[in-house]
């Protein structure tokens, strides 16, 4: 089924668009998890890999039968190398197993054969000695599109190929996203769908072109498998963009820890309450830190009544059912 | 040392700029490497790896005397789970062993917090159970600035702190690049040095950024070690960016096989005849499929054969001693 039939429908399905993001920091994880590790590992990459794989598994265990997706950002397991690799797939893996969709968030980006090379390791297929064998597969993945449509078409195939989904940068959520994406343009030679002249801002005009990308990747849903990453924290250039690209599905980081609120994201949603799904990781993984009621031990529970508070503060502006 | 002056000193001391691409394509890899890790490892994904990093050292080998500097793209490896991305990290350090500056070329992008994972991964230290240890800790990463400062400066915090380099994207080499960087601006909260409703391309905009945010990483050199992703495909832009950012180092993709000569990099040089660094991948790694004088196994002649070739063409433009 297409990426966004699927991920309309375990939507509906769970009631609510929460992306719970699973970014783990070591330093960050509950010393029951880490004493026994180290106990088997020492002190290395290996186990700190460990770590976040055990840490991960009791979060994905706690919220799984809650939200419908989660997002791994691959920065924090790159950093302990190839173990870390290793600790993301089995993270992606053990996700799905337990029915969330997984975004994998690692903006990738690169023209030709290298960006089909990035598609192949997440999306698709790769060769093994004439082989094709699965890589990550995961549901989809975040891309940042600089380099225009070559970067993202062998993205766009392995959409259509093998029924996945991206999700590239529009509007970021940090303080200095505008400093590119807020200048203004004289648009030329983009589409007949702009005179010479017109003007419109860089968020705008990837805008244009995501909705122009994932035109034919349109589901039943009414969804596209190309979707668009818009932060939380500018409700205003959200509401504009939700308008330009009304079959795209928002990836939105930036609730919560970031700052956005659940008046923030409502911006980023339909009228038929769709077509965004909000992300939260901080606050719910690492909810135990913040809680009386809970504690390291007890990090799963916390994570799990984060969720059902983030799903209470979303209805309250009518988004989840 | 700050990194622009060793890749300058390796410029000078090898008397060429050039970067060869380690890519390897797993079709590509000369069958002696095949049957022998298949032997031990059958078809699994960990011998795929292991062919890129029995195939690399044979290219490193055959060209560390002759060039400065390597640049592995790692999406080739990424297809291949976390054991290609083992092969990445020691395919990295067996370069440096060999006295090659190893440049990254990775595109990572992010903001804050993950930015910084990522630079730790590549460039810096990570966290290990209280402990600082090393990252990848690889010469340089190439980066994509599309999210602004907070993209960059955990990056460039890290070039500072461990004498390590980043080459951002600025314009790239492939036909689609235009669609976004070549888009005409009108500037306005850059900098004091426009004056509101002055014009710019995107790229421009960029290249105005990099040199700004390397203006205090000039070596003694006079590069900064905050360089920029410039396409040899597009050399009047490449004259005009050399002019906009005299102090940092071009990396130069897209000579060879895709479509750039000599003539076509020589506006990336400076008139000291420094200022950029030439890459080649597949003309150079994969020589023995277009000789007569070499096959399969003696791929590695071919490579060194192919770096010296490619000497001499930069030669006859003037570039390199």
């Amino acid at each position: 089924m297409n990426f966004a039939d699927r991920l309309v429908a375990a939507i509906k399905k769970k009631g609510n668009p929460i992306c719970v993001g699973l970014d783990p920091r070591l330093d960050q994880i509950p010393a029951h998890i880490v004493t026994k590790v180290i106990s088997e590992k020492e002190h290395t990459k290996a186990a700190a890999a460990e770590c976040f794989l055990e840490f991960n598994k009791g979060i994905i265990d706690a919220v799984c039968d809650i939200v419908p997706a989660c997002k791994p950002q691959i920065a924090f397991y790159e950093q302990y190398g190839f173990a870390g690799y290793f600790a993301y797939e089995e993270t992606c893996k053990y996700a799905q197993e337990k029915g969330l969709i997984v975004i994998a968030d690692a903006k990738r980006n690169d023209i030709g054969s290298t960006a089909e090379g990035y598609s192949s390791a997440f999306l698709g297929e790769v060769d093994l000695f004439g082989v094709k064998v699965p890589g990550m597969a995961v549901d989809a993945l975040t891309v940042n599109a600089y380099l225009g449509w070559d970067g993202i078409k062998p993205f766009v195939d392995a959409c259509r190929y093998y029924d996945r989904g991206i999700f590239a940068l529009v509007k970021t959520s940090n303080p200095s996203a505008g400093e590119l994406q807020d200048q203004e343009l004289s648009i030329s030679g983009v589409s007949s769908d702009f005179a010479a002249g017109d003007r419109m801002t860089v968020y705008e005009l990837m805008a244009h072109y995501i909705d122009s990308w994932g035109a034919d990747l349109i589901g039943d849903s009414g969804y596209s498998s190309v979707g668009a990453v818009v932060g939380a924290t500018y409700p205003d250039q959200a509401r504009i963009l939700r308008k330009m690209m009304p079959s795209s599905i928002f990836l939105v980081p930036g609730y919560g820890a970031q700052g956005g609120g659940a008046a923030d994201v409502k911006p980023c949603f339909n009228e038929d309450s769709l077509g965004a799904i909000i992300n939260s990781s901080r606050d719910i993984i690492f909810a135990y830190e913040k809680s009386d009621q809970f504690d390291s031990a007890t990090y799963a529970d916390a994570a799990r009544v984060a969720c059902f508070e983030m799903v209470q503060d979303l209805k309250s502006v009518g988004i989840g059912s």
